[in-house]
């Protein structure tokens, strides 16, 4: 469904912009309050007039440093496609008082995004507390529908990428990570956006097979504790007969095959005593999936008992699948201490690839799937060594569900838009908590680099100010805290905000977004997701490691230019009322 | 569009069920696993073997001892509409390995639910730890593929439910609470889910455009702080004039007579000094507003300064409007202390009214909405009285967004789904953690009221044994703990799993799900959302109240039948290997 009504649908006139992935991402999505804004921005003549809103957050999540900025690609479809529908002005002309005049409706109907710019950080790249991540600017009751629209997208999407980079950190590179989430995830798209952006954050594959086909991210999955209980032995196994991978010879009885190796382990030399009789259960689920997937060999081995019953069960049917040329893949460990199961494991593999010389069966892949998150990761990175030759754990994949895709230790990122300027008039929100007040004035932002290619400092100036050179000395001042400041020279300056949406508002061919014509000649192509990918892990990679760290990150500096900071407390004392003191 | 894809389309053979809310709930929702252990059941020819699972979940959300059950109605709607395109076989064959045989995605193209059964409890029900909200019974390899969508539906459903149901219980019957989330929720439908599970749990209405369309949900919102410094000064507006509320006169200049009253009030006995010049941008947006919306007036008073500027710009307008025959609605506070301003903005509420003789001034609605959530609220409604004749604040209504619909608290409820039965044959998971050790057998489940009208215990019982009667004595068994168990005499037997989805297994005339066609008769009616939400509003007010408490809330109690205790440690024994000690 989602194909017919969302796909890209080329139009012959130009590039087109499909659009959002979700067909509920429609501009009802929205507070009503954008409704009764947009009615008395009309009646009072104003809806036209030219604003600037900045899309920013204040605070990083998750205790940390820095976030990764996500979510832009979907914006931009909604916009592209903005267009209320006769059946949507009806619900809106039905929710608002009976005294709404029906000019208002009119006006409804003919609105679109084609008069709107808007500017962004590229999705994927690294980000700080109040630098904007969206610039939009455009006729006021227009630009005020979008605000709740690209606060919703941008949020969640930000939040759980940023998760999803901080898994990837604390794991580390050489491991693979699985985004299991989908049954736990806040909804439907919780799930299918959780799997996305998990992508984006650094994760390898998800199981979520909708994510898959909608965004083409690699799909992981064997099979679950109720496929190994729904067995009740070997026995009811009918269809016994296994062609080798080559072709040449079939094993006409699998299942006796199997047997005789389960008993040759029990019976081992250096295993005899460690198991006693294995779950059959569990025995006849594994044949089974072996005689299905014999190339594709993951089993779920803590059903009933990991080393008692599951590992050896594991490995029998593994053994088997080598004498018809079949290598398995490994092991699923979904409970217990993962650390000491998956080292034990380890050991039992590399007893059977000595004892009967199975070469590589040591290197089986154990993947870890309980209850895992940040602070987990963290933790079995960290266990001691056991023994000289052996790390503190022994697992090559993680799946990861609740906790990344809910970002359960902090579930929301509180990405805000403001009105930072209209008819050009700078404006500003005051606060009586700093944190809070806006910076107000359409405006760019750089990110100065310093010698070492490292980031040093975004900084935030007027729309027609100079832009910072490299080399030249630039003073960067905290935007509310006077004594906080600092001179910079940079060795690169990147500018941050590019254009992803140019409205009709310039440029030298046409483009068609929905059905709205454009001409421009700047608007950024929206990267695929594999580049918005690679931007992430690279520009995290960029970043210096004391900003990163787990506990007690460096804060990385976010300023404004010296000539904005002082508009900024010239609007400031302008707009507070003086207080009369009795 | 979801009108177009999803809207319910009556049949004239009989009722039917419309798809899911979101259309992006197909049976591509699906983690991988279930479709390669579909695979595996049916090359081993099992996938027609009849299953029995429970989805359930294993401990209560947020610290308390209730939950309220939510997501079934979209359960239902996906069953009922549960069928594999041509498009997603064909990526399914594209996700898996390319040995799996061609048959199977022929039995892919054939498989609906029309051969499944679900017994579930009542939607909106108070619900507790392990005692099944639905039981869901049909060949084993077509229940599989319902276990995510079905946990997604009903999770995150369940939780925000919940959430929203303990916000009420703080709050107090007697304050409206609205439900601001849209921005805030985790993706799209994160927020539409949201909007229609708060509703359930007891909120009153909701900002979210897209959810009142839906669902029928009250919608409520008017301006936001972009609003209010939007406007330069009064002097842009153009057209002063306001006709009076029964249309008899007309007041050519509404913004002088704004003024004039601002004077007043400046200048009157009581309330000289309290402010200065009041913010002329905040003044010109409310009078814009007021002029938009005369009847329905209610102003964000806090852009600048809530006592200084904001409360005296809003009775200005209000008392000009009061001239005019119209009743102002009230304020909204979205920062500070929200205790103390709502204090202070009633008293200046108070002095108008009897300084100016306007009767009713005093009771001018207070909305608050700050990053409000459980814990603020409580703490609020436990403010000392600050005066003899004054509560510990002034709100009358409170709008919640980031912490109700993100269940910031707690992100995720755990509802797993586990196997219990299959061919006749109870099956048991086993965990070295007592908590994770599922309940085998197809079950019935009771719950037992006691003399005072309250439930006093859930009881789970074998299908097939006798149901507890009223009057009777009947010995209740903790599952897994020897030495907890009490006798009950029930006043009230009530069974709690109702038949929502009947397959085609019996009955009386043909009803039509999807493109299903059912014959039977027991099936329960989906009740309407209205329905749902008093059927949890009544449950939680029938519960006694010591397992209500936000601290240390007494646990409600969860059981088994004499006799299904014995099976299920009969079962374990079993399963479970015998380990050798050397």
């Amino acid at each position: 469904m989602e194909g017919k009504a969302n796909g890209p649908s080329e139009n012959q006139a130009g590039r087109s912009v499909s659009g959002p992935t979700n067909p509920m991402v429609t501009p009802l999505l929205n507070d009503l309050y954008q409704f009764t804004m947009a009615y008395a921005y009309w009646k009072a003549g104003k809806h036209d007039e030219r604003a600037v809103f900045d899309l920013y957050f204040r605070k990083n999540p998750f205790g940390g440093e820095y976030t990764i900025f996500a979510g832009l690609e979907e914006c931009i479809r909604f916009i592209a496609n903005f267009k209320l529908t006769e059946e949507e002005i009806t619900f809106v002309r039905d929710s608002l008082p009976g005294s709404c005049e029906d000019g208002f409706f009119d006006y409804l109907r003919g609105i679109n995004c084609s008069d709107v710019e808007v500017h962004a950080i590229t999705e994927g790249s690294v980000v700080f507390p109040k630098v904007p991540l969206l610039r939009v600017e455009g006729p006021v009751a227009v630009v005020q529908l979008l605000e709740t629209p690209f606060v919703n997208l941008i949020n969640y999407a930000s939040l759980v990428t940023t998760n999803a980079a901080r898994h990837r950190f604390v794991a580390g590179k050489s491991k693979m990570l699985l985004e299991f989430g989908l049954r736990r995830a806040q909804g439907p798209d919780g799930g299918i956006g959780a799997s996305k952006y998990c992508y984006i954050g650094g994760f390898d594959a998800t199981s979520n097979v909708a994510a898959g086909k909608l965004f083409g991210i690699p799909l992981r999955g064997t099979h679950s504790h109720a496929f190994v209980s729904s067995f009740m032995s070997p026995d009811e196994i009918i269809e016994k007969s296994l062609k080798s991978s080559d072709g040449s010879h079939t094993s006409e009885d699998f299942v006796s095959l199997v047997q005789t190796w389960l008993s040759k382990i029990q019976w081992s030399k250096s295993l005899h005593g460690i198991f006693g009789e294995t779950n059959q259960s569990e025995l006849a689920a594994f044949i089974s999936y072996a005689l299905a997937f014999p190339n594709n060999f993951l089993a779920l081995v803590d059903t009933y008992d990991v080393m008692r019953s599951g590992v050896p069960n594991f490995c029998a049917v593994a053994l088997a699948l080598n004498d018809l040329g079949y290598k398995a893949v490994g092991i699923r460990l979904d409970s217990g201490d993962l650390a000491y199961l998956s080292c034990e494991a380890r050991k039992f593999f590399r007893t059977i690839e000595k004892e009967f010389g199975v070469p590589g069966f040591e290197k089986m892949s154990i993947t870890a799937s309980n209850d895992l998150n940040e602070e987990t990761l963290d933790a079995l990175n960290k266990q001691p060594f056991l023994f000289f030759e052996m790390k503190g754990h022994e697992v090559d994949a993680f799946g990861i569900g609740t906790y990344l895709v809910t970002c359960y230790a902090q579930a929301a990122l509180g990405c805000v838009f403001k009105l930072v300027e209209i008819n050009k008039q700078p404006r500003i929100k005051l606060s009586e908590d700093v944190s809070k007040v806006s910076i107000p004035c359409k405006k760019r932002s750089y990110r100065l680099y310093g010698k070492e290619g490292y980031p040093l400092v975004d900084i935030m100036t007027g729309e027609n100010e100079p832009p910072p050179k490299v080399g030249e000395r630039i003073l960067c001042r905290h935007p509310f805290n006077e004594s906080k400041r600092a001179y910079v020279v940079p060795q690169k300056v990147e500018e941050l905000l590019k254009c992803y949406w140019p409205g009709s508002s310039g440029g030298d061919y046409p483009m068609v977004f929905g059905d709205v014509q454009c001409l421009n000649k700047r608007r950024e192509d929206l990267p695929t997701l594999k580049d918005t990918r690679e931007r992430c892990i690279k520009q995290l990679e960029q970043m210096r490691p004391d900003h990163m760290r787990r506990l007690n990150p460096t804060p990385y500096k976010v300023s404004v230019s010296a000539k904005l900071y002082d508009f900024i407390h010239f609007l400031w004392l302008n707009e507070a009322p003086v207080g009369e003191l009795q």
